[in-house]
This record gives structure tokens, C-alpha cells and sequence, in this order.
């Protein structure tokens, strides 16, 4: 992840948002044969790269974040804005669209 | 629900959501002939395995959760998230979603 | 309704849902003549079985139900969710969706 | 209206609904002469034969209705929800989905 | 406007409706000629023969109208619902649905 | 613009509505060619003609509008109310619908 | 950007709005190779040329903008205004539509 990690150090979110990349499927079976893109599971699964400071409500009071960076999460099957920068991909959510935080197995 | 369980215990549900896993229909009647799956009935009962802290308002404060873990469930046809985790399937609901408690037969 | 008595009595609805059983159309006509499904009316009929506790708004306070078990009631074509256990259908409405109550005749 | 109004006193409105019996479109012209059911003139005209006690806001104070039985009301073209009792038909309006009410001619 | 007025002097709009009839377009040319009903334009322009009393807000607090009965006004395309009381055709809007208000040329 | 001018001090815009007339696109190129109607551009400038007096909150304050008559002003592709008065076109946008102001160039 | 920005500068965003050119796709590869058009790759980042005073919220109060002239941002790949000035194109994004800031590479 270390030229991707360069890309996402640049991006600082705004407000509630969480910058976020995807689990990738695995490309290979556990025995080491090729899985087909199309077969491909697409997961779940993603690692926050970054959190914004958080909403700020009408009365101008910032309301706190529930995830942040390094967090193992749980993302919707829709929503989301998806970013390019240079050949890596980012998804940006808002935090209260993040479903759950999930443990090391 | 053993390796089940073990995917789930890495499931934290942020704010108001539920990890719940629908039961599974039938695949044999009572009298042990096996069901296709197309005439399997979906069932609208699941079990909640989490349940997240709560919603917080605009004023910052945790709004009360009316599910906790173990609880059986009525689920609503459509709405919350699928989310899978290695082979096991997982739904998130809102707590406002779920629409009832069920206690044993 | 013994059996779906049973199941029903397991329901415990949530916030504002009512449970209720719809009051089936008739099968036969007042001289005993059999009506196909396809003639038989739709009624807008219903039973409440359980009414629960009542929403709770931004502030905590539990809003008043308007219904209760026992409530003979008029249903909206549409809305609703459908739940079936065994081999019972039952409908889960919010307490402000049931349109008006309904005296013995 | 006899048998009408005995079904209608059954129902009792709840919240901020409205019953409504629609003005039935001439089925004969002024001269006496059939007009076909499909060249009868859907009518705006309805008259109230029962109205909720009103909706409850936030705060639990209950809101004025602006209707009350005997009004003749002009109605929107959609909305309301329509139920059948026995042979007849009324509707169901929110209390601020009446568009006027009508002095008489 | 004699008989539509006996008409629209029986309609007594609710809330901040305001009961308008439309400016006919013209059925002739100028110079006479007969425009055909498909070439004759759609005006903006009615005229409100009687307005609501006012919108009530949460706090039960009447708020003001903007337009009152005699005014010439502009009308959005789209909105608003017909009501045809013997052969005229009014149109009821919400007060602020009105687009602008229109000064004698 | 003079006859337009004098439609457009007919209208009195109400509440936040601003009334604009679309800058038309050139009809000839700068060397005098005539561009056909498919190829002249839609413009995103109008002009403001009369701004209404700024919309009512519920505690019945009048807030404050960002546009006068005769700002020059960029409007979003969609939206507005189209009005015909005359032979003249004009729109009808809320103030929050204005996009900015355009200063000469 | 010495053209554009003369339009630009005569652009003043109202409220909350953003004025933001979007950062031109490559037209050729790093060994300058031509880039088809539709190979080209839209690009989520652009160029804050402007920005508006603030949201103002109902107590009056104006609310903080997240971003100002000279920052390079990550935009949404929906939503905005697209403007044109001459011969340049433009986009006007609300604050809270701006995804995130984007630091020197």
C-alpha cells in the first residue's frame, strides 16, 4: 500500500467524512489458483485511511466521529463517492454511513 | 453458529445498528423430504448478535436502544444492509427498523 | 384463531408498531355458495393483537398509542409489513397509519 | 343515506383523519335521460360524516381540525385512502388535505 | 364572471389555500380571426376570488397570506389542485405557491 | 428592452422569488454570420428585474435576500418557473436558486 | 488558466456556493502520445477559484465555508452547477458538496 498510501496522505476530508479504501478480493484460492475477476467477491471490507473533524450542526458544535484512521470497517453495498488519484482508488463516506467496526479476526 | 460466532464477535455495530443473522428456512419438511431451495420460505425471524450503542441526537445525546444481543426478532421484508464475512451472511438493521420481539414458542 | 393466537401471543411489538390480523374476506356467500379467491373482497378490516409501547420523540418521552389489543380497525390499502410465523400472516402497521377505529356493528 | 350512515357511525376516525362520503356523480341528466358510467363527471364534492380529534404534535398538544361533520368539503383529485364497508365506500382524508369547505348553493 | 361567481362565492378555502380561476386564453385573433383550441395559449395569469384564512404553524400561531381575493397573479406551470364546481373550473394553490403578484398593465 | 420592461414592472415578485430575464444567446457570429436556433448556446446570465421581499421563517422574521434588481446573475441549468407575459419570457428562481452574481467584465 | 481567469474573477458564489474548475483530463501520455477523448479519464479534482460568504441558517447566523480560493479539491463525481463564461466552463458546488481537500503531491 505504499504508493497508494503517498496518493491518500494528500487527501484531507471535509466535515463527517471518511476516506476509505477497499478490501481487495483475493485473486487467487487458498490452494493458489487464479479466481476470474468476474467471480471475485466484492467485499465489505475497508480500512480507514482518514476521518474528517466531523458534521457541525446548526448551532456551529462539532459532533464527534466514530471511526478513524486505521479502523477495520464494515461499508453499505451503495453509497459512497468513489475517487481516483493517479492509478489508486478511494472511497469517501459520510461517518454515520460506515455500518461497524470490525475486530481482528 | 460456531465459526458463525466467531465472524460475528468481530462485528461492532456503530450507533443505532443491529448485526442480526436471519434464521435460516427449512431445507427438509417435518417429515424429512428435502425442500428446493426456490420453495423454501424466507422467514422474516432473526437473531440479534450485536447491538450498537445507540443513535446520539443534535444535542449529543445516546438515544436508547430497544434490541440487545440474543433477543429473537421480526425483521422487515426489505431494508438493511447484507454484509458477508467469509462465508457467512450478516444482516445491519437500524433500531428503529426492527419491527417486533419474539419470545419462545 | 387458537393456533395464531399462539403465535401471535409470541409477537411483542417495538416503539410504535401494532400488530394486527386482517379479517379475511369471505369464502362463501350469505346462501353458501362458494366465492373464488379471485372474487373474494379485500377487506380494509382489521384485529389489533398487540399494540406496543408507543414512539419515543427527540426528548425521550414516549408518544401515546391510539390503538390497543382488542381494536377492531380500518387498514390503508397499502403499508404495512408482512410477517408470516407458521403458518399465520400477520401485518405490523405504525400506530399513526391505522386510519380509524371501528365500533361493533 | 340510511344504511350508509349505519355503517359509517361505526367508524371513528383517529387523529387528524377525516371520513368523507363523495358526492356521487348524476347518473341521469336534467332531463332524465341515462348518462353511461364512463361519461359520468368525477366530482370534488364530498361531505363529512366524522372527523378525528385532531393530530398531537411533538410536544403532545393536540391541533385544531378545521372540518367537523356535515361540512361539505371540495376534495383533491388524489390522496386519502378509500375502504370499503359492506356495500359502500368512503374516504379517508387528513384533516389538512381538504381543500375548502362549501356554503350551500 | 356572473354565474362562476354565484359558483366560487360557495367555495371557502381552507389553511393558506388561495382560490384562483385562471385567465382564459384568447379564442380570437386581434383582427377577429378564430384561433384553434390546440394554438391558444396557456396563461400564467388568474385571478384569486377568495383566500384562506392562513397556514397554522406548530405553536398554533396563524401565519400571514401574501395574496387576497381581487388580485391578479402569476401561476406556476405545474401545481395546484382543480376543482370543477358545476361547468367552471377553479384551481385551489397554497399561498406560497403564488408566484408573484401582477399590477393592472 | 423597453416593451419587456413594461410587462416586467407589471410583476411583483412575493416572498424570496426573483424575477430574471434570461440573457439571449447570439444570433450572429462576431463577423455577422447568423447562427442557426439549434446552434446559439443557452446562457447561464440573466438579469434581475425585481427581487420579492424575502421569505418568512416560522417565528414570522423576514430573512434577508442576496440579489437586487439589476444584478447581473448566473442561474442553474434547471429550475425556476417559466412566465409568459406577452410576447416576453420571463423566470421566476427563489433566491437560494440564484447561483452568483456576476460582475461586469 | 489567464483567460478563464478573467471570467472567473467576474464570478461572486452566493451563500454557501464554491466555484471550482475542474482540473483538465491528460490529452497526451507521459511519451507524448495522444489521448482519444473518450479514453480520457474524468478527473474528481478541481481548483476552488471562489467561494461564497456562508450558509446563513435560520437564526441568521452565518454558517462557516470549508474551503477557499486556491484550494485543490476532491469533488463528487454528481451534483453542481455547470456554468459557462465565454468560451470556459465552470462548476459551482455547495461547501458541503466538497469532499475533501487535496494536499501538494
Amino acid at each position: 500500500m505504499s504508493a497508494a498510501s503517498n496518493a491518500a496522505k494528500r487527501i484531507v476530508p471535509l466535515l463527517d467524512r471518511v476516506l476509505v479504501q477497499r478490501v481487495k478480493p483475493a485473486e487467487r484460492t487458498a490452494s493458489g489458483l487464479f479466481i476470474p475477476e468476474k467471480a471475485q467477491q466484492t467485499l465489505n471490507e475497508g480500512v480507514v485511511l482518514a476521518a474528517g473533524p466531523g458534521m457541525i450542526n446548526n448551532e456551529g458544535k462539532v459532533l464527534p466521529m466514530h471511526v478513524s484512521a486505521g479502523d477495520r470497517v464494515l461499508l453499505p453495498e451503495y453509497g459512497g463517492n468513489l475517487v481516483k488519484l493517479g492509478e489508486e482508488e478511494f472511497h469517501l463516506f459520510r461517518d454515520s454511513e460506515i455500518l461497524a467496526k470490525l475486530n481482528k479476526a
